[in-house]
């Protein structure tokens, strides 16, 4: 009796391993209780007892007269667990989640947008005031597929004056900048491919291509962008369809692409037919403008995203793509099929915002305030040992070390426990290779109580560090 | 020298179809000219020059000491092309694009959505005042990851008012009914699975589901739900993962699913471990609520999609998802990865407007209107020789038949070169057996120029056919 019970459990240890790896895929007919019976040389009745006990915790069904099927959907994509096992601290999800769903009172260093005070509020109240007596088709239709065309036109004239010939045409509003990368993702990769990022990148990055079920390589980035020959290795032995990067202010780093190495990294990309997603938002924080892929390539190979979530609102979403045409008119069929029409109000809110007279002040005075806050991160973090990899030029990102032997995603967790959100650097590291830096949001990080947090576990951290060795 | 033409020719043939064919994929490197020399027996010098013009036409890229490459991508995701050839009047991004990018000259009897006059349009009016005056976070900060916390209560309130017991967290925001089964299909489906949908069914999913490049099954819909012999016998050939439908008003029939089909629906479902999605956005148009898969099943193996695009506004998107708690994680990681936080304007001027006071003042309007615009064009179809399939209960869609003989295609070309949009039967019907089907929104057919162009295309086509037989 004891024998026969170990033969059921052996049998549905089988089955179970087969549905687990996918051998079995939901909705798929078993083997007859005979054939199995045979296979696994066991008796029929064991067979039977085995699908039965396998059909009461629910993995199988049986259909009676027709046998038993493996039930279905047992195993929806599960991006927090596809790939190697991860700290939990440093799963991209696991940043993304802490910042958006944190409450007013939690602090958030780690986060990579502007605190809601240092918005375009002044024009999004005026906008919506303005919409509230607009007429009733922007109140209440759909957008036409590619969008608002005042802002698409506003957009190819903004993309002239940095050097990138576009008409309206090449312009496809979409819901956010995210929402944008992933069209170009569905409409150009296909699972199995390979997409080259930088090491480090937007950690936002590897969630989505672990949804696109894509490789991801990773190239690691200098202070003038990607290491040319790592980058150049990386497209002889992974032969990849995608790269995608930030020029202008790079997510994390802050560091800024050189003129020298966007020529030579797109002439490594003629070469090898790659295309390159170059992802703008950050573009309206910058004084002087850095070289842009696409105003290098003229849109030939370069797709550019962006979107106004970092400087007018997040909360109203729209984001836009430019493209060759006739990848707009594809993008634009995959966006209707996925999304259908676009929202005309998040559109005419923006547009409104961006071309009222406040918004270039708004923004020099953003910089300003941009540029107060880094120095003084700058210095804070000094007299805790934390220094920064380069110090850049604009934006909100300070890509930093933390001292010798100290572990970023440890201090993550103790942080949080004291209210603090903090990125660390492996949520950016394809390789895991920035275990020991932070990214610090300098418009964030201007709460001292931050740095008493930081001091606090970065002290404890270091004794955890020298405890073990 | 012309035999030698010939060969160069051969072999620039053969790569082509290699990489028509996929089996030479962008980016993967060719065989060495000598190896494909003895491949396919011809002389070096021949393939040296059939890769050396292929580069020139930009189908291969050299890279100098390292051998030739097949120019990527060259086969971007095109819905359009997808799958078998179809007349372009039927392809169902066709008429979707039609609908959208019409002017507002364009009569649109064929789209799927009220005349944004009959929208409610005070109500988001209200809203954006309102809202121009709500405090800085409303305005300028991301969503939480769920959404709107007020409208996920809200909407778990309604779907208890509709027996459907939820807590707010089974409540997942999104940015569009459409993108919300968007989400749903990347979370449960993987490339190759089979998807139930019923046949006539909306167009888009149609598209939608060949975005996830999936297989799509119709089963024949009949006045009371899918005919239930012909949906178990699809469960048992295709195993399908997934059944996509509407319950509550059925686009484009206008059906109501009977109680009786409903759960005989659900005890198949149950057997084959099927998954329901039940696409519910035109339930605020029903007078006397039908049952609901998802009230039935307790929201277990159901999935309940909403949005507001048909009744608020379509110019703010949202839409929603409601489904099991551990099933709202996985969607919730995967809305972050591919669109990242959503808006809170939007889901705060929905909520605003659906409850204010004049929104159920409204939608009874609404409806009042909708049955008076059924009846006037039910009659007025009738001396077209144009006869409903049924006569809808509720909602804006009438299920057309043509006169014998009438190819709807045709009647659709004809239609819009006069500036009337038409919605021809095939868009609908995965079997294309609805060719003589026409959906009318008769919301959007009370200009009676409409019938005059209908009546001239239906004499024309009608010549047109006798003609041919």
């Amino acid at each position: 009796m004891a024998r026969e019970g170990t033969r059921i459990e052996a049998v549905m240890s089988e089955i179970r391993s087969r549905i687990t790896s996918r051998a079995a895929l939901p909705g798929a007919r078993l083997p007859s209780v005979r054939a199995q019976a045979g296979a696994l040389r066991v008796s029929v009745s064991t067979v039977v007892e085995a699908y039965e006990r396998l059909v009461a915790e629910g993995l199988l069904t049986a259909r009676p007269g027709s046998g038993f099927y493996v039930a279905g959907p047992v195993a929806p994509l599960a991006l927090a667990e596809m790939g190697p096992k991860v700290d939990r601290a440093v799963d991209p999800l696991w940043v993304s989640r802490q910042s958006l769903e944190s409450d007013a009172r939690v602090l958030k260093p780690g986060c990579g947008w502007l605190p809601a005070s240092w918005m375009y509020e002044a024009g999004v109240r005026r906008a919506l005031r303005s919409l509230a007596r607009a007429d009733t088709l922007e109140l209440a239709e759909y957008a036409t597929p590619q969008g608002h065309p005042g802002l698409r036109q506003f957009l190819a004239r903004r993309l002239a004056a940095a050097g990138i010939d576009a008409s309206p045409e090449q312009v496809l509003l979409t819901e956010s900048g995210t929402q944008a990368i992933d069209l170009v993702c569905r409409f150009l990769l296909e699972p199995g491919d390979t997409v080259l990022v930088d090491d480090p990148c937007y950690f936002n990055f590897h969630a989505l291509l672990k949804a696109h079920r894509v490789h991801v390589v990773g190239v690691p980035y200098t202070p003038q962008g990607p290491d040319l020959d790592a980058f150049d290795a990386a497209l002889g032995e992974h032969a990849p369809r995608l790269y995608i990067t930030n020029s202008g202010i790079h997510n994390p780093t802050g560091a800024v692409l050189s003129p020298l190495v966007a020529h030579r990294l797109l002439k490594l990309a003629d070469r090898a037919g790659l295309v390159i997603v170059e992802d703008d938002i950050f573009a309206d924080f910058e004084a002087t403008p850095a070289p842009r892929l696409a105003a290098f390539d003229g849109l030939s190979r370069v797709i550019q995203i962006g979107s106004f979530s970092k400087t007018v609102s997040a909360s109203l979403r729209c984001g836009h793509i430019a493209a060759k045409p006739e990848w707009i008119d594809g993008l634009t069929d995959l966006k209707i099929a996925t999304n259908f029409g676009g929202g005309r109000l998040g559109a005419e809110v923006v547009l409104s915002a961006i071309t009222d007279s406040g918004y270039r002040k708004h923004m020099e005075a953003v910089r300003v305030r941009l540029a107060e806050a880094m120095d003084k991160a700058v210095t804070r973090l000094a007299t805790l040992g934390i220094t920064p990899w380069i110090v850049p030029q604009a934006g909100m990102f300070l890509w930093c070390r933390l001292p010798d032997g100290v572990d970023a995603a440890a201090v993550a967790r103790a942080c949080l426990q004291d209210g603090v959100v903090l990125a660390p650097g492996n949520a950016f590291s394809q390789s895991a290779s920035a275990g020991d830096y932070l990214r610090f949001n300098v418009a964030q990080s201007r709460d001292t109580r931050i740095f008493e947090v930081l001091e606090r576990a970065l002290s404890t951290a270091g004794r955890g560090s020298k405890a073990r060795t």
